[in-house]
């Protein structure tokens, strides 16, 4: 049956343009002919094969990575791929390495903290992967408070040197990724001490390895931390412990762009905004907040295509069972899910301009709109990264008992995702810190400062504290403008945004989008987005009063027709992610729906299948079967 | 630092009687004492170390699991345990292995279906172990609808026998517990045919691997399904996919309890009714909410006492940080599930009292309370594994960045638990069956057919319909009648039932309950346990016009007052629980709380730990430092 397009009968039913979707998906021609190209690349190369990845133990894991990693970096060496093309190779590759650390944190930290110098002797060899280097911030009881850290790095003025060392176990390193058997170097946040002076913490160049043999340097114990949740998953990955015992390094290797130690020993702040820092903040959060849309779209393109497949009951007399798809209950939770997908996309793509646009103000030393793209981007990664999490686990329930197997695809995507939710921010710290901001927003309207873009309508807080919403059909709820207002109305009342993803949604539909019918389903999609979280709020709306009881009855009932238009489209719409069958490495999602052939087949890989009697049988089994127990050693 | 209890600060703090919790927690002292002495034998005995599992391959996994699964059974012939006790070592084994569907599912079914004869002749056979058998229900096209399983069972009159036959590859079964490399036989469920006539699913006992050498017996293909989600978790267990090419079984081994094949081939059914089959149901669903309060409240034990441990924030000028459980915020994520792990052990000692009644009651040919208790256990299965999943991800967010490790042990709790909310009932299909019914005693009040057990309050549901919320303080919440009556009239109004966990909480403190302070802190977990679904579930109160917007945020005012008088008493409601710490197998949960320097040394245990150059250094990493990538063989 290979070739056979088993979801071809979906396909047809499909009311657009698939390859216009695409397009938009991707966010232009130009980032979509990249990465289709980089994807088919890592596809077709069975050096990059990973669905393996679950059986293997942790050594074998571990040194497969190793030879990935290191394959991928001779291709982009051949290939003289380009910095775009690169990253985006390796990002399908789709196995978490060192190298997401060396690229990711390791060298963005030399080129944000290091002064001109120190980024002309560092980069140069980290860029050639002479070095590899990672990112060890985080302690062993210390992660949130990063102001909590107890590492310390003392000035000695005597040999122009600082002592990195760690006083405590619990100031131990511990979580950073490459960390524990591959990193030459690492950027150390530590205690800065000069003359018994507490200066706070600041990142520090350390050497950790050999660039011989790879030992570890004298007075430097480190190692991997262990076994992470999940098959194959993050354990990839050498999350590493790192303990100093009084480990010299020259002065120069403290990161000194925003302030600096002289020979003397004296602490000077530069001109440099210390406010920067900020700036990587928000770059990081925005690639987290894009990444999202990708997880959330891959649990969503396997969970709609096995919907497609499966059948299940309804079927009378020996005819087909009816497609899960088709079922209600299954659509009131796979859609909304895929309107998600989309609307952090949209989301994403904005907070690419609101880093820029960040970044130009902290240039002209303008820091007015710092606090307010602070929050705002705490906010969302900390809205779509738990929605993500929760929506890939929702997606492994809608594929029924199959999602429960590693072939799914499903399990590894979840166990490799969820700690999303806990770095970069843990999402609830995020979540105080929001709601701080709108404290003091709310408390200074008073004395008439306006507040400014995404919390701008907090200015309108006296008319939103009135308004009623006038939506008195189920269609009305189609009015972006009726949506935007009660869920405005909410926010003003009760003190949270959350409206951000609807309302960039929204924007993104006034633009003129091409392509036979995609505006409009991205059009059902956005108003899929917003009415159920109407739903699913529906006590903030009814409590504050912004909208009766009737409405929100008026809004389930639109609600449910708009299911059934997304109905016909679902396959085609995640079709739209483009996802090679390499990436998704699901049976359950794969691109032609033939999935039961595929999983009978992928089951006799397991190595349990190697041998017919399993390993243990004569130990353990016989005697029990043929009551020897009592004289079998065990 | 050995011995020294890191939380006896906290259980100092504790205002009730924790050993007499803990007899609360067993349900009564003979079940303490029993589970107290099992748990602490498996404790004790280094054959049942489990800590090392997540770091083993597949076939080295499951061979540890033979072992101790041998080794537990020399142990019960040896100790001579009754079943009671030999079910509770098990249980404490805490590793899903094929004994569980040998004693759980197999044994069960041959009760349950099969004839007095068939007793006699099978279940010495398996009671000593002497096959191994497993339930062959589920197939790869078909779950949850039974009914539309494929295999067949054709009545062959000229011989004799059954020829049991996979007609198709999605009638492979698929999924059976013990099945893929251990089981010598299995009840296998497949579609009865006499003469062209199809009399639907009954259950055969069908031989399947040869008791001497263990090979599968001609025309028998058999295998496992390969890993599933999570690191150790469920790949202990040999779940598997079975075929069968016209594989012929005497006669007598249809399980003929309630309907049998005469040696004509005539379809004869039985006096026995065949809703005893539903009584079944009641049992299994009965364990799994009792399950389900279990595995609430390991996570919960960890959760509280990791939170109470660390440390974050709030320290100032060197002090120490604040308890993470001090947090409001963390109170109000971790209590509920608190209070949610005790009303889950009362209503699943309810339902032990309800599968006695039903099985009563059908013995006297009395079916009238059979739907009201089919629905009722199908409602609770749903909501109490669905609460439980979401508990156990909850409590490993609620522990920070540690929470992703394998040493927390909620990774493991998790991934071995998730199944549960698919297994015996898809959760979402059992909630439209309870709605199903719930329409039916709806429409049938009008014709004054009264409704009975559970849904007793419907009788009364013009009265409910009407009524309004008489709460006007804070405290008023406190009254359970106010709650009860909420939740019921908004259960009237939605139609739904879940007011069963609370008014069987409400149930449980109208007793007389011994031991200081034991029954107040029951009575302040109940109320958390209502208010705090009230809160979650406010939309619907609200849109139903039960309550008023101000007597919601009176609800909310008393749940932060709650939360404040569980506090000083939270470590000891979780050692309530009497969990040894090689059954929590948590660091992050440890009794004494002495988490970070075990956290370091466990460390260092990982495989990968093995070596200081990790294995493939030499040949991926080396020549990349190097640039000698080019003429590297990759």
């Amino acid at each position: 049956m290979e070739g056979v397009d088993h979801l071809a009968f979906e396909r047809n039913k499909a009311e657009f343009d698939v390859d216009a979707m695409k397009i938009v998906w991707a966010g232009s021609s130009h980032a979509f002919e990249v990465s289709d190209r980089m994807s088919r690349l890592v596809a077709s190369d069975p050096a990059f094969k990973k669905d393996h990845r679950p059986m293997l133990g942790r050594k074998e894991l571990f040194k497969g990575t190793l030879k990935k990693a290191a394959y991928a970096w001779k291709r982009i060496i051949e290939l003289r791929l380009s910095e775009e093309e690169a990253s985006m190779l390796r990002s399908f590759v789709d196995e978490p390495a060192f190298t997401d650390l060396h690229w990711g944190m390791f060298i963005p930290a030399i080129k944000g903290q290091g002064t001109d110098e120190q980024q002309q002797k560092w980069l140069p060899l980290a860029q050639k992967m002479q070095i590899i280097g990672c990112y060890a911030q985080t302690e062993l009881g210390h992660g949130s408070n990063v102001q909590g850290l107890e590492t310390t790095a003392t000035f000695d003025p005597k040999t122009d040197e600082f002592v990195i060392h760690s006083p405590t176990l619990t100031s131990s390193k511990w979580w950073p990724g490459g960390l524990g058997k591959i990193s030459t170097h690492a950027v150390v946040y530590a205690r800065l001490i000069t003359d018994g002076q507490d200066h706070g913490v600041h990142g520090f160049i350390v050497q950790l390895r050999s660039l011989d043999d790879h030992l570890p340097l004298p007075g430097i114990t480190v190692g991997d931390i262990g076994m992470k949740f999940g098959n194959g998953a993050y354990n990839t990955m050498d999350n590493g412990v790192l303990r100093f015992e009084h480990v010299r390094i020259p002065r120069d290797q403290m990161l000194m762009r925003v302030s600096r130690i002289t020979r003397e020993g004296k602490y000077v702040q530069s001109n440099v905004p210390r406010q920067l820092v900020y700036g990587t903040m928000v770059y990081v959060r925005q690639t987290i907040v894009s990444d999202a849309s990708t997880a959330m779209s891959r649990a969503v393109c396997i969970a709609t295509r096995y919907s497609a497949v499966r059948r299940q009951f309804g079927g009378s007399n020996g005819g087909l069972e009816s497609q899960v798809i088709d079922y209600k209950t299954q659509q009131a939770r796979l859609f909304p899910l895929l309107a998600s997908a989309y609307a952090f996309r949209f989301v994403g793509e904005w907070l690419k301009w609101l880093y820029t646009d960040v970044m130009k103000r902290l240039q002209a030393n303008d820091f007015s709109t710092l606090p307010e793209a602070h929050a705002c981007t705490a906010g969302l990664k900390s809205l779509t990264t738990s929605a993500t999490a929760d929506g890939i686990e929702e997606c492994r329930k809608l594929c029924g008992g199959h999602g429960y197997l590693c072939t799914s695809g499903l399990p590894e995507l979840f166990a490799v995702y969820v700690p999303t939710c806990t770095y970069e921010g843990d999402n609830i710290v995020l979540l105080l810190q929001v709601a701080r901001y709108l404290m003091k927003i709310i408390s200074q309207l008073g004395s008439g400062k306006k507040p400014v873009g995404t919390t701008a309508y907090m200015g309108r807080v006296a008319q939103l504290m009135e308004s009623q919403s006038d939506v008195q059909k189920a269609e009305d709820w189609l009015n972006p403008n009726a949506v935007l207002g009660a869920f405005e109305a909410r926010a003003a009342r009760k003190s949270v945004a959350c409206a951000k993803n609807l309302s960039k949604f929204i924007e993104k539909l006034q633009q003129d989008i091409p392509g036979k019918g995609v505006k409009h389903q991205l059009e059902i999609l956005c108003s899929i987005y917003a009415l159920f979280h109407l739903h699913k709020h529906l006590g903030d709306f009814l409590s504050t009063g912004c909208i009766t009881p009737k409405q929100g009855a008026l809004a389930n009932d639109q609600l449910r027709s708009l299911y059934s238009q997304v109905r016909p489209n679902a396959i085609a719409l995640v079709d739209a992610f483009n996802y090679t069958d390499h990436y998704l490495s699901s049976i359950l999602g794969c691109y032609d729906g033939n999935v039961y052939p595929k999983l009978y087949e992928a089951a006799w890989k397991d190595p349990l299948n190697d041998s017919v009697v399993p390993d243990g049988f004569q130990e353990y089994i016989r005697p029990m079967l043929k009551q020897q127990l009592r004289n079998a050693r065990l």
